[in-house]
């Protein structure tokens, strides 16, 4: 094996993962929607790396400013002023509607939130949060804490006074419903424990504007206006979690543009630079910001605001934007989704497809009546590693979690590579039924 | 005003401060130990901004490093194996005592202290952990749990499980002692705590391995060893802070080189790469390493092992090592402490000097005899201020807290430019004194 395989195996711990079972892929080169292992095998990026590289790989004018600020002026602490920081504080502020008021910048989606919710504690002189339990909102100790998902209760306790809500997960309806006995109790039932708590102690409700992770769920017509109503009937701030639906993957700049509201706070990072170097972002109304003009803000971290992250964030945004990327997500959406519904009409282990943009789920099942997951929740891969193992022979590099098969490309994504790679997808699946339905 | 300016005060919030009362100054170029400000004004960086540009301003290895992985392959996933990633994990377990195995990326110091946290009780399989009351690990939710100075209590109740302990601060002796009396209670009182807490329930004590923000508290001969000692009797495990301490800060690529053990995880940032980009590392014994080979790591993080960061990280490396910068920091150690002895021999405000090799502080009181502080721990700057507008005002950026005013300039600094920086330091405290000692 080469030596970054050796060395990789032998020095670095991975992420989420037993050691042991790690027989990683050595990347060593990257070009938009495709990027390559070391034996020259080529794979398009279905999944964007973690739902991050919006932009694709090694776009010319991000690699530039990152080259330009490092020759400039590779680091200026957090106390003091810096161009770069300022103009990005200054055009995300102007991507938001208008009652935003201020940036401060992290590293990444964890500590976007840890802050978040510093801030909305401050702010409110409340304490608790209320978050849903198909929710990741990062690995920090505050944010792991946030989060719903199994990865959450193997380290507690992590920190106090997170309530964990249900989810609108219309395929798997908490609350027993169809479409058409629908209530809305996956919004209803916050106002209920938040007066079981007294609102006097809620601080906020976070959510992700669509969930990402734990499988895009789409919340149904009028849920997030009714979180916000019920939010405002108490005083508590709404805070999206924009990590993964921001920048374009909804089809919008961020995910809570599809629906009609304004969140108190936006907590960004990924595709705010595609993740070309490190950086979040929590970005407060002006009443939160003119807040902390006589309170001290007790956040901090050494690379608040760094230059080379904020530089490469700015040309990724103008990318975006000259070059109308998220126009483009717009535009292919309904391309995504029918294609995924030909494959649903055409699959019988696709239970349910759930889209919005290039954000995409295929659930899969045993069983369309029953809807028995293909492999279950929080479980071993099973029979879905059928699945998987197709993706990656055929080069398609696919985001599996359990039952769900993720597809969120690039935001760059041609409508032809995006037919291609679907197209591709379908013969897995194909191939991957004739084992899997004959078992 | 600049539109830089402008941009910053309209839209960034900084961190720990009160935002009204900010006017940062704005950063445009820096060079080895200078920065300087947008009207032209240089500085000497004796601070080396947040203690960790180690390697002075655009150090051209270390931005030409930036440079060509930007052009290379600016991000990989956690998932794969990536090149710059695991050649800088070899090679950061090298430095380390041969016990050591792997290394899990993080971006930042916080976020190393909470996922070696996780490490040490998913390890141990128990819970508490014991850090000091002057210290300080971070922001985040766990991290500002394991801290213990000020910023901790506002933004509690943060993660549970931590007990505080006191610090070797041998000038405010806690437990009343002078050096002909000392039986290093410091040390001892801890096994005490481990033994009230029961034993069965401590999986870590974390330290920084010399205290830095809250003071430079370097601990007296045989403490480390001591503490070492107690975690050893009771099978708990050994954390060393070195986000602060490391690469040559203290004369040694580590702060825990300079006493007579070994940790059983060492954390990293700052310095790894001086920040140019964002980068933490969590180092860990092979036994531990191991464990993980058939247990869950239940730790990620988008950026972790981000190649831009570590691509810096191994040109920072070379750079010390082939320009000999670690030897320059042990050679200049007894340089820099005479020096600032000299400024405690001549000015009745210096209190204490305490220094290990580019790592000091002088803490400053209005009265040698009672020691009362020249401004109050943790109050407003007072007094202090008089020192701080004058090092601003002769170009000298230096980090002032309370009444400690530090000395932790980049490890690059030359004996000329160390001298000349100081007798600055001395006019200032001339001049301030004047002031001060007539009020
Ligand atoms: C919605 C959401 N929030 C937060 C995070 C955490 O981000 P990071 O991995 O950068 O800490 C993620 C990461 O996947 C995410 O999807
Ligand atoms: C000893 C120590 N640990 C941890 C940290 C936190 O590092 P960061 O600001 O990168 O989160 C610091 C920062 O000053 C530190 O000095």
């Amino acid at each position: 094996m080469s030596e970054a395989y050796d060395n990789d195996r032998s020095y670095v711990l991975h992420s989420w993962s037993v050691q042991g079972k790690l027989s990683p892929k050595v990347i060593t080169r990257g070009d938009g929607v495709f990027f390559w292992d070391e034996n020259g095998k080529r794979y398009y990026d279905l999944g964007a790396q973690l739902v991050n590289l919006n932009i694709g790989h090694q776009h010319p004018k991000v690699v530039q400013a990152i080259k330009d600020q490092a020759d400039k002026l590779s680091y200026v602490a957090p106390q003091f002023a810096e161009e770069m920081r300022g103009k990005l504080a200054k055009r995300i502020i102007e991507l938001l509607p208008e009652e935003f008021g201020k940036c401060f910048f992290t590293l990444g989606g964890a500590d976007s939130n840890e802050n978040a919710i510093k801030i909305a504690r401050a702010f409110t002189g409340k304490n608790k949060i209320i978050t849903r339990f198909r929710s990741y909102h990062g690995a920090t100790y505050g944010a792991i804490a946030l989060t719903g998902d199994p990865r959450r209760p193997p380290v507690e306790p992590a920190m106090p006074g997170v309530i964990h809500c249900f989810d609108p997960y219309c395929y798997r309806c908490t609350f027993g419903q169809k479409p058409e006995s629908c209530g809305m109790q996956c919004a209803e039932h916050i106002r209920e424990i938040i007066q079981y708590e007294t609102p006097e102690t809620v601080a906020a409700v976070m959510m992700e504007s669509v969930t990402g992770s734990n499988g895009i769920l789409v919340p149904p017509k009028g849920y997030m206006e009714r979180v916000r109503e019920i939010c405002d009937e108490f005083g508590i701030l709404l805070i999206c979690d924009e990590v993964m639906t921001g920048f374009g993957r909804t089809g919008k700049w961020f995910g809570f543009q599809n629906f009609d509201i304004v969140p108190d706070i936006v907590t960004m990072a990924k595709g705010v630079n595609s993740g070309y170097v490190p950086l979040g972002v929590v970005a407060v109304q002006k009443k939160i910001a003119d807040f902390f003009d006589d309170a001290m803000l007790y956040c901090g971290l050494t690379y608040s605001g760094h230059p080379v992250s904020c530089a490469a964030a700015l040309a990724c945004l103008d990318a975006y934007e000259e070059e109308g990327h998220i126009d483009n997500a717009a535009r292919l959406a309904p391309v995504q989704a029918e294609l995924l519904e030909g494959l649903k009409a055409k699959h019988p282990l696709v239970g349910d497809v759930r889209s919005i943009g290039l954000f995409s789920v295929m659930e899969m099942v045993k069983d369309r009546e029953t809807r028995e997951p293909l492999s279950p929740w929080n479980g071993a891969p099973g029979l879905m590693a059928e699945i998987s193992r197709r993706f990656d022979e055929k080069g398609l590099s696919v985001f599996v979690r359990w039952n769900y098969i993720f597809l969120t490309p690039p935001v760059i994504i041609t409508e032809e590579q995006l037919r291609d790679a679907i197209a591709l997808m379908d013969e897995c699946l194909t191939e991957a039924e004739k084992v899997i339905l004959d078992v």
